[in-house]
């Protein structure tokens, strides 16, 4: 039974998760990162010791936090974009408020902890998970231990340049797989083809009649029920993410690829459009190679992947 | 001391390679694939039988074999697409004819084991491996051990699919990484703009006035001598290059990475540029990444890299 805390752009998640990977208590707050880093941490702590009470007297708390970033393993953020962090001592500042040892991971590592302990990834021993949210974030398993690389910078799967896009990315390169694969990425090209004629689609009207409030769970939706311009975005979307599972394959070949986060709730509509995309671009058809599958974890994911941090990464805290 | 051979689709080179990468004698031929399998094998333990002479009495000769293609840990050969070869027990064939114990290893992994034992990757903890031929080669290095996948189906870099090109892959693909980045890419590169335009280039001077007759070394020579077609095909290589380079950082970040093969015979001219694309592309600027380097074992890579495959494969045989 640890505690997981999920720290986003928007809100912050924790949670008591015990060894099955259930919430068994859940606090929410906004991020509300505009008040800045110390504010946020001591919300972060108010919250932590509110949970801690629930905890057995004497019995250690290990807590686990999921950053939409990249730190180090002693437990300081290197950067944080989204919520304007660099270089902060975020676990020291946490053990000073609450006395609790915390080890950090990021977000998209974080959730790929949790499938592997709590979710579809149960015993397997390696895969790639791809978290298709805002951006495309991602995880690597290997052997049992997370695949970062040499100097920390691995896994940034969504900043793979896999085409030509006809907008950049946030990173100021072009053609990075989460300007093709992600939801904000499903809503730009939508609407570009959406104004670029004057065929009907069905996502307006759910949007209200305006496509500037059409967003991906609407343009999944209509794609579902057939609608042509949807059908079209969803499936570039599938086709540019079969493009990037391929390059995986073809660079390290993982037992298994899982897709996570909101665009995955599109379930076997997203999986066998991906699927048969990636049969045809297989290079060795003599092998069997990675399935693609669904990530079970849904919207627990931060929080439960957090809490299995302390006990996955075994950082001696 | 042991043996090592390079099965390519041209020719065929094997030699008697000491403990520190040096070919001590050396025999070659041609492969001429069109005589079938069976003729080529025996024309391999013919070689053999020829090179074990040198050996002491009574020391047993470990052979290392560099294929064109995958095989398994049994010595069977999967796949060479180059030499028409499925499915064929290649180490069981030469152990018949020769008495002698084989592993097989795919020749750009071989080449890898090369520079890893013997070269410019002595020591490091983690690399990759692109070999600039007629196409792109990999080999990933990573603890020591060769990284394969766990289907047997990584490291073929080569076909990551890195953008939109005029030309599809000999997979069928558009956009492999090796049709922007290998000597015949950058050969079918130049022709397309020499023929598109009438400016001048010194590279078909160079060719004796033909153009069919430009290869990628006339391309590179021409390019640093400033002609204008040469360098912007040359140009347009070594950034494609970078952008696989980035790929692979972003998923794997490994510890360096190096490049071997023909076309790395330009050196400085090669390496400078497509560093200083990898610089811009980088996606964290904070942390220290990959070095790109030049490999050092050139023309004998094959043969030497090929001789280390039994002690690094440590396979039962």
């Amino acid at each position: 039974m640890n505690i997981g805390v999920d720290i986003g752009g928007t809100n912050i998640a924790a949670g008591i998760v015990d060894d099955g990977g259930r919430i068994i208590k859940k606090i929410t707050a906004s991020t509300n990162r505009g008040r800045g880093y110390g504010a946020v941490v001591k919300e972060i702590s108010i919250i932590l010791n509110a949970l801690s009470k629930d905890f057995e007297g004497g019995r250690k708390v290990a807590v686990g936090l999921a950053i939409p970033g990249v730190g180090d393993e002693y437990g300081n953020v290197i950067k944080c974009v989204n919520l304007g962090w660099r270089n902060v001592p975020l676990s020291d500042d946490i053990k000073k408020l609450t006395g609790m040892d915390c080890v950090i991971e990021n977000d998209s590592n974080a959730a790929a902890v949790g499938e592997y302990r709590f979710g579809s990834m149960k015993g397997k021993e390696s895969f790639v998970m791809l978290t298709l949210g805002t951006g495309l974030g991602s995880g690597i398993i290997d052997g049992g231990r997370l695949m970062k690389g040499f100097h920390g910078a691995g896994a940034e799967i969504g900043h793979m340049v896999v085409g030509e896009n006809f907008y950049n990315c946030t990173c100021g390169k072009n053609g990075c797989l989460e300007t093709f694969a992600s939801a904000s990425a499903l809503v730009r090209y939508f609407k570009r083809i959406a104004s670029a004629g004057d065929e009907y689609t069905v996502a307006i009207d759910m949007a209200g009649g305006d496509v500037e409030l059409v967003d991906s769970k609407i343009i999944t939706q209509a794609a579902m029920r057939g609608d042509v311009l949807s059908l079209m975005a969803f499936d570039r979307l599938c086709k540019y993410l079969a493009t990037g599972i391929v390059n995986i394959i073809n660079v390290i070949d993982p037992q298994e690829i899982v897709i996570g986060g909101g665009l995955s709730g599109a379930g076997d509509f997203l999986l066998e459009k991906v699927d048969s995309y990636v049969k045809k671009s297989i290079f060795y058809n003599e092998l069997t190679h990675a399935r693609v599958r669904l990530a079970l974890l849904g919207d627990d994911a931060g929080v439960a992947g957090a809490a299995a941090l302390p006990e996955f990464l075994k950082y001696p805290i």
